[in-house]
């Protein structure tokens, strides 16, 4: 991707910039949108990339066809690592652990926040997705299962054991990494995993209305406030509090913190840039 | 302030002491109890006096006139900020924020369990003050909103990135930070920002009940709890368990472990005293 | 215990093998199964020894006659401790708190998931061991009280002020640690501290079930989740990313891995044998 994300033409899933918000579509509905090494390579350069691109300011993610994302393909992806484990090719099966932890890096480290807009299946490395995203919206029928347990292997994938736990506490983190069940909407909802439930056909619209809201804010804020979630959770109180005084002094420098107050001041609604 | 708390007159706030509970009450109730430089000061130096004044032994912390407190004034606050972002003195916004990240140290670090009393709004700073108290009673009207991002600002304000997502989990936080949006008092006590909602009329005196039921306690044991409670936050598990043996094995030196047994064996109620 | 865990015959609770799942039965019910010095200790070396045991594959934890475990005796534990202080003895004390934070090390060290069943009263190290435990599940008649300052201390006893936040979050946890108050059923669940509640009839019946179904799965992967899930609390993004793709790729390397997907394209169940 250049600066010009309007440009970008992705190989493996759908692109549109509307304003300042991108929107990745996950498109390969007749399969539930599983993910493949391609399509986990370019997702990952994309949010990577995404540092570097100023007329993005926030990324919807989202699926077609009324599923959000059904994992790593079984004939795609989990074939060919079989394979590789069976040559016992331990450098291989790394580097794609590796490729898919980067991928949740890269999502967590774009200063852009990231909404999930999450209907229908959501599982392994899709249900990882949506984890990984700041913020997440779902519907009543979306079913969320962090299922790596079923394919034999560990609840411990791309951060799920330091993140989950975060979002839902550790005792209702560990009950979906045992066991590998679908979390249901409603215990989505009720244990903050998804912001809110909206209808089916509302999901994208929704993330979209949030995630316009969000460019039209102080973005440059915005990218602090996201480091900032992300960089503290394993500081001490003190080092947080130091490190958000310096941020938001930082912030403080910026335009559009005079512009809020000066429109204020004249009883207007302050116009954010972003800088 | 003294030793003695009961001599204490503070300029900006109001101050009464009932018992072994002192109520530090935000009093410009025609603002909504707005935050200025000076009452920021006053009420960090007034948390850290605490540390060694032997008299109060739990802190509640209310707002006058049907609101908890507005955050930091726009006229007295934003507007000299922006002056200094307009004459590029990062040294005077860096000053700022680390006055206000110190009040938020000041009210973690000492050792008496601050109890907030929430009715109406309790926005910005004000947020930020009910947030780093230990424990948070509301009201069915109490609108919680931490709303950096409305004055052009990011959500890293006095360490909210940092404390909030360990109260209500990390997806809520970042909404909440992102949007600006108020946390209704429903949402806040299912969330578990609020321990309880109870009438207007009754906030402040329940309170004052449990200031004082905890008063009544083995306050040097509370003491030790609370240090563990912010200490173990960042802390493997292995070595928060010896820092609560080491913790504890204090604490059973204390004449309240004796007090509480030798009053099972009599069947009688134990008189803690806090040593 | 020998590698043969059928074969133990523990002096100071019950313990029982079905297949796979071991079952801790404490079994005072007289006196709702206190906890004594013997009886830490021996949990303590049980668990511990289950690191090289290999035909248990997950523990369930339970009490006899209707409720869970009252905590520490108080005439076996709480007289003796109050006597070592009366005596000076610190050494003594300080042995005892690691002897207890000990067998919570151990309960979250060995490879099995441990759930725990939990009807009637769960107060103090009662609590704790729930607390300490991967799952639970409980009745709608369980009350659970981490009741330490009721006996003059701290609420960091044994990891409290570490683990319970994790789990309902802190709020939550700093309002039952200050007050001593009981938790009941209905919060439990609600903020996510109990997996579910069932009838009392049902509730160890429900854990083993649960137990065997884990027991059945890739059980080497359980523990890579189980030692994931721990040690990333405390570290930060990146470095639990790339600790998971480690743990993810040694997962990669089981037989479990190849047979869960062998079992898939043949649409077969598959059968796992944990290694």
């Amino acid at each position: 991707m250049s600066k010009f994300a309007k440009d970008f033409k992705p190989k493996h899933f759908g692109w549109s910039v509307e304003g300042k918000v991108a929107t990745v579509t996950l498109n390969r509905p007749e399969r539930k949108n599983p993910l493949t090494f391609e399509s986990y390579a370019e997702l990952r350069d994309t949010f990577r990339a995404l540092n570097y691109v100023e007329d993005v300011k926030t990324v919807v993610i989202t699926g077609e066809g009324g599923n959000f994302c059904s994992g790593g393909d079984v004939h795609e992806i989990i074939g060919p690592l079989v394979k590789m484990k069976e040559a016992g090719d331990m450098a291989g099966l790394l580097a794609f652990t590796r490729m898919t932890g980067d991928l949740v890096k890269a999502i967590q480290h774009c200063p852009q926040p990231v909404i999930a807009a999450v209907d229908g299946i959501c599982a392994g490395a899709g249900a990882i997705l949506a984890m990984a995203s700041d913020l997440r919206i779902g519907t009543p029928r979306t079913r969320t299962a962090f299922l790596f347990v079923r394919v034999g292997l560990a609840g411990a994938d791309m951060g799920a054991c330091n993140i989950l736990p975060r979002i839902i506490g550790s005792g209702r983190a560990a009950e979906l990494l045992y066991t590998g069940r679908s979390m249901s909407a409603e215990e989505g909802e009720r244990w903050g995993f998804y912001n809110r439930l909206v209808a089916p056909e509302q999901v994208l619209g929704d993330a979209q209305a949030l995630a316009k809201e969000l460019s039209d804010g102080p973005t440059f804020a915005h990218g602090i406030t996201k480091t900032c979630l992300h960089q503290e959770w394993s500081m001490d109180l003190d080092a947080a509090i130091e490190a958000e005084a310096q941020a938001q002094a930082i912030c403080m420098q910026t335009q559009d913190f005079a512009r809020a107050y000066h429109a204020f001041v004249a009883k207007q609604k302050p116009v954010f840039e972003g800088n």
